[in-house]
């Protein structure tokens, strides 16, 4: 029978790469079967249990204690193992070892003063903490650590923002600027295309992939997984996508997160719409509206962002449309469900609040059909307008008598119809529909119709003729639902405001890193100027004293 | 001051374009103002009030009564439009009036033997009983009429799955067949690509666009636009598939739907994937979970169906590559999140049950993270894992640990990991990978084990090498993510046995017509044979009356 033997040191704080290598060297001694050396969580017993390495005296250790741990055939083996822990902690191989390393952060940076970034990885208990200070000292901050609450995010991504100041994180695993990764990230080219993203390895994989397809990068930001949560608000994505606006380098800008919450995305989708530059959108797990509403382009999944990406950075600049802001509300009057469906769909990312009888969230449906209210997309084909009554298709009775209750409405900036032809469907509707746009038109003079003309120059209702006749009434007319919801976002969404833009990236770029011993050597490697902070737990991880140290400091 | 007169009729019944004409014809009679001919339901009750045309008679009408209105400006010219409604009545324009009309279906059928299809369009409390009728006499039915509960629904369709038949419908607005549209249809070029679509203007929008971009149409089949809700479990829809798959003029199917419920979803794109043409998906509101996975392709609207289809029509039929399926579960231990998830949301397409401890859908969650359950995909790097423990791209430690115990699982076909490299990461991590596969291995010779490469060339562990190691262990590589879920999902997902397939539908259409006229008179328009049954309601539509006959005749 084996034997397994642990030893616990309450309180302990040592860099996890430091862990794993004890942990490894543990493993190279005679007799060792198994070892483990982690902080003692629940999640990490439950692991140690897995693996037959937990004795009665790990399962009393508390989380914020180290354990170490060694099973070997005899217990002398075991007990000589735990004996090396002290000599094996010294082996640190981290060439971070052998250079100067301040005790702090404010000692970091008068040893590096260019240093305009500090990276987190420190434990989550006391990453909130770090990056305040690197705050208050004027650093962007790529905050690496997991496990820091909702509510720290929040304060250090508002505080942030006063500061023209970038917080990426927490929990965020990669960046990479003016070239150099931060944390995980591949060596990619430099070029055009900028990129900003709630997800690590989402960025990772469009990044290498714009690479491997010879793109570049000129940017590529992270902001943490929990950015585009109602909380947050997107605070850092909306910063990286005013700050790739406005870079000279980057011409097409990328946005990848999970699903983010649904207000959040309206006011991220609207905000990106009203940039000059074309943004591919890659939502994950996000129904898009369409393949692109002008400028917005939406990707399917992470490599078709990446390849979406390379297209556009090859094609030319082209210069977008000025669209004058038009005052008033959306009514659109559809004889297709699925017309209207889609147009909702899409809308709801750019108009806010809208509502329909065929809602797609719960807070968009009307209370009654009979009235609109703000913005409002109606199916007129649904199933209680068609007791006893033709379609919407086939008899425009009912439309026209809406029409006119929305034109007697002055908050009405724009009617929007469908007009399907074809076989069953209404031989004119044009015919019916143009008189009363012309009499409409009359009550409100800037006031917009938009008619959606769906249908082939074989139908029966001779497709030019219906389209003049639209025209004819000063409507404008479209043949696809994507531009038809291209040009409302565009006429009728608000104006955003762009925060103020954060200053450029200086270069070359100069960091401080806090926490992981790797990460600096990773920007070393890269060539970037860096300094390691030896940074130790307050009152070396003893919390009761760390706190009692904190009232006398108050 | 006007003067509004009205006239009930109770439990009347008139199709829908003789009331249409009617009111039109109204309007033209002296000293009308406005005029109203609807059936009496609530929602009918109070359009008419907002036209200011509902009196204290109308007020009284009940659902199934006929309700006429007219008002003028004098109380005699009112009275005198009333009074004119009989003999306005007999005014028929259809070109139905002055043919042939049986009385009842089976008359009708004996009359046209030729006809396979039954359209049916009566109002909605009749239509169910009207469908079974013809499924009983061996017909397919495009069932028109909308307000059919959803248990008839389910009823006609397992009846018509029974019988090798199919019901597009209730609630279906189109659909073309061998060429001829039938109710609402646009005129197309015929061509290769076959729909099948659960949206009646979905389905418009993307037949025209097709034929508009030059493209043509085999098929477009409708299913109603509640088919693939959970309850029907797109009964519809599959026979349409399965029809189009054997279909030798069908090269491209296209699949058009409203969101889909989740597991009616996994189904139906499970049989998609095991078919040998190119399917087009375009789930409106519907998160793809990439733009391509084989021969499936992701549109995000119906102008990138239509565009997609018309494409892929164009290129040359490639034979689809035989899998064999492998059996057990698969288990994907994943360093990066996002990859995870997106695989997730790939593989919930095709894998049942799946589960996960970053869930997408609630029922996914794994009760303990420790312990794995059928198919399931795990984000090792997810907080509870990474307190004081480095992330799984820099130490392969719990992840091997991991490896080691699916391993033991004998019900594990396939195990599934990602590599991520770059600055940051691991230095060596196939080196650490490979032998455990190869170990593992051992215990199971057919059990696969397969690795989502990232990373590009210049990154410091050298992707060559780091491929080469894990392909001498006979692990699959891929580079991207719907590559890896397109051959997971053909390897592991349960072969689904097709359906009995439709007979070929016979050339030239012929079909019977219940219900609104203008459906038979676009048929004739067409060039189809055509009858159209002069249907009336049991009993002139007095439903206790009709009770009374129901039980007399049982």
């Amino acid at each position: 029978m084996s034997s397994t033997k642990s030893q616990v040191r309450p309180g302990a704080y040592f860099d996890s790469v430091v862990l794993m290598q004890l942990q490894r060297n543990l493993l190279t001694l005679p007799g060792v079967e198994d070892a483990g050396v982690v902080m003692a969580t629940p999640a990490n017993l439950e692991l140690l249990a897995d693996s037959d390495l937990l004795s009665n005296e790990g399962k009393s250790a508390k989380p914020e204690d180290l354990l170490i741990v060694v099973r070997a055939a005899k217990a002398a083996d075991a007990e000589a193992a735990l004996g090396k822990v002290d000599e094996l902690l010294k082996q640190r191989r981290s060439s971070a070892g052998s250079s100067f390393r301040p005790r702090s952060l404010s000692a970091a940076v008068k040893n590096l003063p260019a240093a305009e970034w500090v990276l987190v990885s420190v434990p989550g208990r006391y990453a909130a903490k770090v990056a305040h200070e690197a705050l208050d000292l004027g650093k962007h901050v790529f905050l690496y650590s997991d496990n820091v609450s909702l509510q720290d995010e929040i304060a250090l991504k508002q505080k942030a923002v006063k500061k023209n100041l970038l917080v990426m994180g927490p929990d965020c695993g990669t960046a990479i600027i003016n070239g150099i990764g931060l944390g995980f990230a591949n060596r990619v080219r430099r070029g055009s295309i900028g990129l900003v993203a709630a997800s690590g390895t989402g960025l990772q994989t469009v990044t290498t992939k714009i690479s491997n397809l010879k793109g570049g990068v000129s940017q590529a930001i992270g902001t943490g997984s929990r950015d585009l949560k109602s909380q947050v608000g997107a605070l850092s994505m909306l910063q990286g996508l005013h700050y790739l606006a406005a870079d000279s380098e980057t011409k097409v800008i990328v946005l990848i997160s999970k699903p983010p919450d649904a207000e959040v995305a309206t006011r991220l989708l609207a905000a990106a719409h009203q940039c000059s530059k074309p943004v591919v959108v890659d939502f994950i797990g996000f129904a898009p509206p369409a393949a692109q509403i002008g400028n917005l382009y939406f990707a399917a999944g992470l490599d078709q962002a990446a390849r979406l990406a390379v297209d556009l950075a090859k094609q030319p600049a082209s210069k977008k449309a000025e669209t004058n802001h038009l005052k008033g509300y959306l009514r659109g009057l559809f004889s297709g469900g699925t017309l209207a469906y889609e147009v909702l769909n899409g809308l709801q990312l750019f108009l806010s609040p809208i509502y329909s009888n065929i809602p797609i969230r719960s807070e968009q449906k009307l209370e009654t059909t009979l009235n609109s209210k703000a913005h409002t997309i109606l199916d007129l084909g649904e199933d209680e307008f068609t007791v006893g009554r033709l379609h919407p298709m086939m008899d425009n009775d009912l439309r026209l008598r809406r029409m006119k209750q929305e034109a007697e409405d002055n908050e009405v900036g724009m009617i929007l119809l469908d007009v399907v032809l074809g076989e069953g469907a209404h031989p004119n509707p044009a015919g019916e529909l143009a008189p009363a746009i012309v009499a409409h038109r009359k009550l409100r003079k800037e006031r917009e119709f938009v008619a959606l003309v769906i249908g082939t120059t074989e139908d029966p209702q001779q497709i030019d003729e219906q389209i003049r006749l639209l025209i004819d009434a000063a409507a404008i007319v479209f043949r696809d639902v994507s531009a038809t919801v291209n040009y409302i976002a565009a006429r009728l969404s608000q104006p955003i405001a762009a925060a103020e833009t954060l200053a450029k990236f200086s270069e070359p770029l100069a960091a401080i890193n806090m926490g992981v011993e790797s990460f600096y050597d990773s920007l070393k490697a890269q060539g970037a100027q860096a300094v390691q902070v030896d940074w130790r737990p307050p009152a070396s991880g003893n919390e009761d004293l760390a706190r009692i140290l904190e009232k006398m400091k108050a």
